[in-house]
């Protein structure tokens, strides 16, 4: 099955359409013996390794990135055009789990980089049948496709929602975009804005640049 | 295949011969396209969950612990005494890289059950097939079967190998067991002395006791 796909939108209504409500296994062998996982972390890590890998089988023209741990996970080029993606999974029983980005690393990677910015969130959430359930595994709820400013809300208890600890901003996390999505951000002016006014917030003599050298690094980024 | 165990010794020289060099596999079957995972993170986990399902299969009487993220792991009921089982995992191309416990709740869980001090680990070291070559998968390369005593050195920069980040003991870590047992605590008595003076030189006053009161406690339990 050759699909192809002219725009990154066209890739994510064909996942949509394709994935969501769909069940799935995960196994191993081992020692002739074969046990399945219900466990979160790996049903979440798998589906994060699984969709490049099915983008790659469906033809598109995927390229890991450099470092697992490191932005992007990859990119996924369109006529000619390279696109950074990053996937997400969460377990859909809960509110969104995962880290956007550690806090010092997403300011000086932006500040280097700010096409980073622009980037598109695949997000996959899923729940897991209960481990002893006759049959084992999860299911994809939702699929959804999103921009950075598009996960994050100003109206929390910080100028954007981050994780604190101790008086230190660890990471950013995602706001209920899956239930609220009128809470979020509305743009990406408004999103570097709150980014700027967290490190305000928060400062950190650690980083060489200051919030306003940061507001101003990545307000020259035009994002498409 | 009925195995019968007399001894929680007896199942470990079982396991290490059924196990060590054996290859296995994790997959991801999900929308008609099955994937192979050789991440770590993975490989680690599902191992650690692999192992009591095998326990049970061979027909050892195991109990899952009341919380996936709580000690232990699971206990094994050998005639009658149930041990308390923790399982760890590590790709034996590195040091072991697992935490023993995060430092705080161990002196707490300690200070309140002195026994669980009495734990054992069964430890798989594993490596993982080249992400990208034909055959995808892992392999059990060693198994070790360890009192906690046994996995902590005494001669590092700390009382025993701990994790210190901005001056607080976040976990207790293992020395490299593998390659120098010589260098681990040769006894109870000396690992408890050597907890006692870290938390002695990292003084935490959340914790309702002091070092000498843990010391105190943990010293009563007569270790089997």
């Amino acid at each position: 099955m050759v699909q192809q796909f002219k725009t990154i939108e066209d890739l994510f209504e064909y996942t949509r359409k394709e994935l969501e409500g769909k069940t799935g296994k995960i196994s191993i062998d081992f020692a002739q013996h074969q046990r399945s996982s219900s466990s979160l972390d790996i049903i979440g890590n798998c589906l994060q390794e699984w969709l490049p890998d099915w983008f790659s089988h469906l033809s598109v023209q995927v390229a890991p990135g450099a470092h697992t741990q490191k932005f992007p996970d990859f990119t996924a080029t369109f006529n000619g055009v390279p696109y950074d993606v990053e996937v997400k999974a969460w377990n859909y029983a809960a509110n969104p789990g995962f880290d956007l980005s550690n806090f010092d690393s997403f300011l000086s990677d932006t500040f280097q980089s700010p096409s980073k910015l622009g980037a598109r969130y695949f997000i996959l959430a899923y729940t897991a049948f209960a481990p002893n359930s006759f049959q084992q595994g999860f299911k994809v709820e939702r699929v959804y496709f999103k921009r950075i400013w598009e996960l994050v809300s100003r109206s929390g208890k910080h100028p954007i929602t981050v994780q604190v600890k101790k008086d230190r901003v660890y990471a950013i996390r995602p706001g209920n975009f899956h239930t609220k999505p009128e809470a979020m951000c509305k743009s990406y002016e408004e999103f570097i804005q709150g980014v700027y006014e967290t490190f305000k917030k928060f400062p950190n003599k650690n980083l060489p640049f200051t919030p306003e050298e940061w507001l101003q690094q990545v307000s020259t980024y035009s994002i498409r």
